[in-house]
């Protein structure tokens, strides 16, 4: 794992009085800078406002945060710290609605807090959250190497929002597969949607592939169909943040309208993600809680109102792509179609 | 005609003197100031960059533009006024490839200079932009009641970029019939996809929009199929800049997508334009030509970079939605499928 491109995060320090290290998201392209948390208020904060965002990124830090709350409860006796333990489990599942790594995270690592003392607890809590982190960057280089297969030279891949490093750990998800591509010489290009309202493509998408030399064009979400109409994509790749039973996936708004767009152009559509991006709870788009964010969001610019004053505005973060509109889902355990994601769940 | 809506557009004086004012449209919602075009360089200058936009008004702009243009050559002899009247009327065609109401106004105003001398050329020619400029808010009118027929009580209509009053003069086009639908108590909402990259329908839809009292709500362009799927969306009205002969229609970029997402939810997908929005010499989409924008739009934000340094941009002003796409078209001869179109412009 060595020459990693840049990651979303990292663990600095022991266990007891360790810190958790985030690349600021929302300040780049224009800074890199890193946030220290030392305590889980920063951590929700930086969650909450998309500091570090992308679902499985979100899920190494919640697992590193779970660590950090419970710094402060090694000295109590284990009944004590198991009440703190569940307290500070639920106000971090509570930050964001939709991304279930965060969930699978959390509870992964609450179940790893086994021992005779609230200290040894903490210290195996801190050696699972450690291995998810590791875990993820595998994760990410199998399926890299799964979607590299699907590849020819010289594809043109259309994607939304950032499903790179930064996003994913490792070489990232969707973007991953257009790094390991680039390292093999099959010279894929990125048409990188800007994906507003907060331009995670424009900003995180565009930066990843430049730092990479991999030629990345921004586009309007709204162009995206156009440019498929008009011959100058080949494939879309894009990343996750809950999958149900039947393979509905939760990613991005605009998503589902890409999905649209490349079924009516012939186009594959691939969401390349973890499988601790599924959950097997949920049958289907139904059971998928979509965060609703601020208006603010839409109605403002870099601080600049944007929109007529006395407008609302609606701002679902995400949007569902029913099953039946995806080609195949690449995880680390392969590439499957939706018709056989859950038995690939049933022997996860 | 009293009682309009803010026109985009207004001539101030006689044919030989007069000025044409323009709302500049890029300022709005923040300032609402005009214009003053007393040569034909400033109008120019306010048609590609926006000041003046919507393929109507356009279309109005020049026509008044090319009387403003050959104010100088009044005085001279006719063989020399027509040599004038030919190149000023060549250069105004060039600032904007789209739109085809720009060709017609220009073209129908240049036919209007019949007389004995150039000032009496000139004053036709004045003559013939006025024409335009109120038969336009003739055609609004009749399209919105053409389109208001169709409409039930409590629609909510999306709609994408700003065909309003602003773009198409009168009642305007798409949002003419929301406006009339007001009026006649029918209590339409309209969401209003926000328009990257310039947010013609965050700044322009909303500001007309809460002017009138209707309630508006912005979204992120990609949020509409989202939307749709939620049930939330009975109808889409959308402009036009030209429409092919057998219906294919060039139109902000993005409204193809909205065309997918309609079809793929049984939602009525209606484009509102005067029938000199239609260009009978093209016989499909592929005579349409699309104007490339500059890649500046959509890598800055109000002045602001937003994505990162290196990044190329593709910037596409328009995209073409295929006729099949298309429920009908409302126009102010009626509505009509796009089968029916070519018979309708047989007899325009």
């Amino acid at each position: 794992m060595n020459d990693l491109p840049l990651q979303p995060l990292r663990w600095m320090g022991d266990a007891a009085t360790g810190r958790l290290l985030l690349v600021d998201q929302t300040r780049l392209p224009h800074e890199l800078v890193e946030l220290s948390c030392a305590d889980a208020a920063t951590l929700h904060e930086a969650i909450r406002a998309l500091r570090v965002r992308g679902a499985p990124s979100i899920g190494m830090a919640a697992a590193h945060g779970l660590v950090l709350a419970l710094q402060s409860a090694r000295q109590l006796d284990l009944a004590a710290f198991r009440t703190e333990l569940a307290a500070c489990a639920a106000a971090l599942v509570g930050t964001r609605p939709t991304a279930v790594n965060l969930h699978w995270a959390v509870r992964t690592v609450a179940e790893a807090a086994q021992g005779s003392s609230a200290a040894t607890c903490h210290e195996a809590m801190h050696a699972a959250a450690c291995k998810i982190e590791t875990d993820q960057q595998a994760r990410s280089a199998a399926m890299a190497a799964a979607g590299t297969a699907l590849l020819a030279h010289g594809e043109r891949i259309l994607t939304i929002c950032n499903a790179g490093p930064l996003a994913a750990g490792g070489l990232g998800s969707a973007l991953g597969v257009v790094l390991l591509a680039a390292q093999r010489g099959l010279a894929p290009t990125v048409w990188a949607c800007e994906t507003r309202p907060l331009l995670q493509g424009a900003r995180l998408t565009a930066f990843e592939m430049s730092r990479a030399g991999i030629p990345v064009t921004v586009l309007a979400d709204s162009a995206a169909a156009q440019l498929m109409a008009r011959g100058l994509v080949s494939r879309v790749l894009v990343g996750a943040d809950r999958i149900a039973r039947n393979g509905d996936t939760a990613n991005k708004i605009g998503t589902y309208a890409l999905a649209l767009a490349a079924a009516a152009h012939g186009l594959p559509f691939h969401v390349v993600a973890p499988l601790s991006t599924c959950d097997p709870d949920i049958p289907d788009r139904r059971g998928i809680p979509v965060e609703e964010r601020a208006a603010e969001e839409v109605l403002h610019f870099q601080g600049l109102p944007v929109a007529a004053s006395g407008a609302a505005a609606i701002n679902p973060a995400f949007d569902i792509t029913p099953a039946h509109l995806i080609t195949s889902f690449i995880t680390e355990r392969g590439v499957v179609a939706p018709a056989g994601l859950a038995a690939l769940l049933a022997t996860r």
